[in-house]
């Protein structure tokens, strides 16, 4: 076996897919966001991000920069433990009374990641729970379904957003069983938003635990950001709700919140969360002044939205299809993976815009895409550039307009 | 089902075994590490931790804290996205060519963790190279355990550190088939360390993978601190090395390094490294000051020595029993669970002294015990106090004395 000739063989597949990966070398440049320096091969340049998950700017609101700035002064650069040995550091603990709280939940627990978050609590939950059934939606994120692979519990896929299909599934499971429906709120590639009550009302009619996913959501809906589930008013119907620190919160790291017992069942058995040394208690300080800060203020979230409308109305103007949604995210589709990373490329490199290509495995093949995220500091000129930028290109390169059609 | 009850059972079941965990909610205190503040319920106190794995203090070091610091001002709190998706920042790149350069490897890829970095990796290597055999080590870490697992690859254990039930168990393995050989070499609870030299040997008779995880050891071994492998020689012998940077590097994060090809294979492959925010650009930062300075001072390693073998020589004086081994990791074998919590709770509360009990699942039942990790920073006093400690509590509980053995 010749180990670096099967290593090659792999990524020449990739590179003949036209989907091997190349990083984009950024440097993000606080106060300026969401516009950053490229370090290019041929140099730095000045780009405008359009495709962070920084989807508010916090990453730049002094008051997170300012908790991290104190904490790191405070309590140094790392926790130096697992939480269990030596590693709860009482920002950890903060902020999990933080997160219990933005989600009016019993308990939080706090993981090094989001993906983390997923993969230990469903792995945990569905593998422990005897003779468990998990029904997870057809489009969960990767993390989802690695934590229900990984709990060894037999598992049916429901048809997305799809609670009449959800119920044929469970109808055809013992009732005696424990049943675990795992499905996100605002999906990420798409930017579908989930019937939360429709899929509450199923699961309870068949006493199944729900478990939502917000990662997309935390922050940027909801009066105090508790997400869709609390916009809906539906958070006390869910019983676990997972989120992260990474995205709206703009620093680091992952948590399920839901009843105290069952965070306690999840902190004392997930290998994933015992084994791991916990979040620096600067992340975990800076997590939190985010949190609480949106929590009262309701200012980013409403000029997310208008910009997010902007965005769309300009594109409407141009002829630039896009897949329309209720939330945030404004998929502009390619369907094909040469052609989307030989537009992202132009974008870069001819007019500083950077949006990253999406390709599989993060899409199915067919569907590549522009993932456009606006902010609320993306400015008009901003969303001009951009815009002009596209209409540019699909002239030039003869990509199908939705005005023709 | 009645979920609640059946969580509260699991716990119950915890508490009745005397494993159930309290989290000993610390505020490390930066510039008087070992020393912080002990949030407990009865109000705040000063303890000694005895107990961290910031082994040499680094999580203090101001080359660390000022990386951070700079860092936090430049780019803001977090990475803004997966590694693909505009969360590349230019310290990841410039922390991966630190790596590399640390193990002395063409490539090196970061994770978020070092639970996630062998989780990954291994999940990728041995699941997706065709037909692959793994061969463990009997007391790996649990993260690579839950890889090797995830790989759904055939796997078999061979005799804790023993290269000759490898090699017997390799014989009987195809020779055509890929193999992979995952071991550590400072193992975190008994400290002791492998015969890497003799492990590579079997391996490369056979044709085998080699794959070693340092993260008890980088930072702390071999003239530049990159681990074990590097003090005797070793680590171009082996195919990947992993490490962390949550531990004497002192901030947060793992990763691996090896050939170019296999990093790009597992950052091409690997579901928990593209599906995840990537590191906060001042983690980078911080780690990448932590592991320069490292490179370059071995102050902070020959006082660390010095320390636990002075540490080693007040506990034999004083008859307190620990499990020799060649590492920094000083054992202290108590060998049941409610006994090793009670010692734990009276160095706490009567001397203000934090030495987590560690029990099942960490270590086997049985074989509870106190480890205690000295640091270049605990002083002449803090040792006297520590052996005093644990003198009186001997005698006092009647834990059988080495000296009357």
């Amino acid at each position: 076996m010749n180990y670096e000739d099967f290593f090659g063989d792999a990524l020449s597949g990739l590179h003949r897919e036209g989907r091997y990966r190349v990083f984009t070398d950024l440097e993000r440049r606080n106060g300026r966001f969401p516009h950053a320096t490229h370090h290019s091969p041929g140099g730095q340049r000045p780009v405008t991000v359009w495709c962070s998950n920084d989807y508010l700017g916090m990453g730049q609101n002094p008051v997170v920069l300012d908790a991290m700035h104190e904490a790191l002064d405070r309590c140094g650069a790392g926790a130096g433990g697992t939480r269990n040995i030596s590693g709860t550091n009482h920002y950890h603990v903060l902020l999990e009374q933080e997160l219990a709280d933005l989600h009016r939940k019993e308990a939080a627990l706090l993981f090094t990641s989001g993906y983390v978050s997923n993969w230990a609590a469903l792995g945990t939950l569905a593998g422990k729970l005897p003779g468990c059934v998990v029904l997870s939606d057809a489009e969960n994120h990767a993390s989802m379904i690695e934590g229900i692979k990984a709990s060894r519990a037999e598992r049916h896929i429901f048809r997305h957003n799809d609670p009449e299909d959800l119920d044929r599934k469970l109808r055809m499971i013992d009732p005696s069983r424990p049943k675990l429906v795992a499905f996100e709120s605002v999906y990420s590639m798409d930017g579908d938003i989930a019937p939360i009550a429709e899929i509450c009302d199923v699961a309870e009619a068949h006493g199944a635990l729900t478990y939502l996913d917000e990662v997309h959501a935390v922050g940027l809906y909801g009066p105090r950001g508790g997400g869709i589930s609390e916009r809906e008013g539906l958070a006390h119907r869910l019983d676990v709700i997972e989120g992260t620190l990474g995205k709206a919160f703009a620093v680091h790291g992952g948590y399920i919140t839901g009843s105290a017992k069952l965070c306690d069942f999840v902190r004392s058995f997930a290998s994933g969360f015992i084994f791991t040394t916990s979040l620096p208690p600067a992340v975990a300080a800076g997590a939190a002044a985010s949190i609480k800060h949106l929590k009262a203020s309701g200012t980013e979230r409403a000029r997310h939205q208008e910009r997010v409308a902007q965005v769309r109305a300009r594109l409407d103007a141009a002829g630039i299809p896009y897949l329309p949604n209720d939330s945030h995210i404004v998929p502009v589709m390619v369907g094909d993976p040469v052609l989307c990373k030989a537009i992202s490329d132009t974008l870069l490199d001819e007019f500083g815009i950077y949006v990253q290509p999406i390709n599989y495995p993060t899409v199915p093949r067919g569907t590549e895409r522009l993932r456009i995220t606006p902010s609320p500091l993306h400015s008009d000129a901003d969303i001009d550039h951009l815009v002009g930028a596209l209409s540019a290109i699909w002239t030039r390169m003869g990509v199908e307009q939705a005005a023709a059609e």
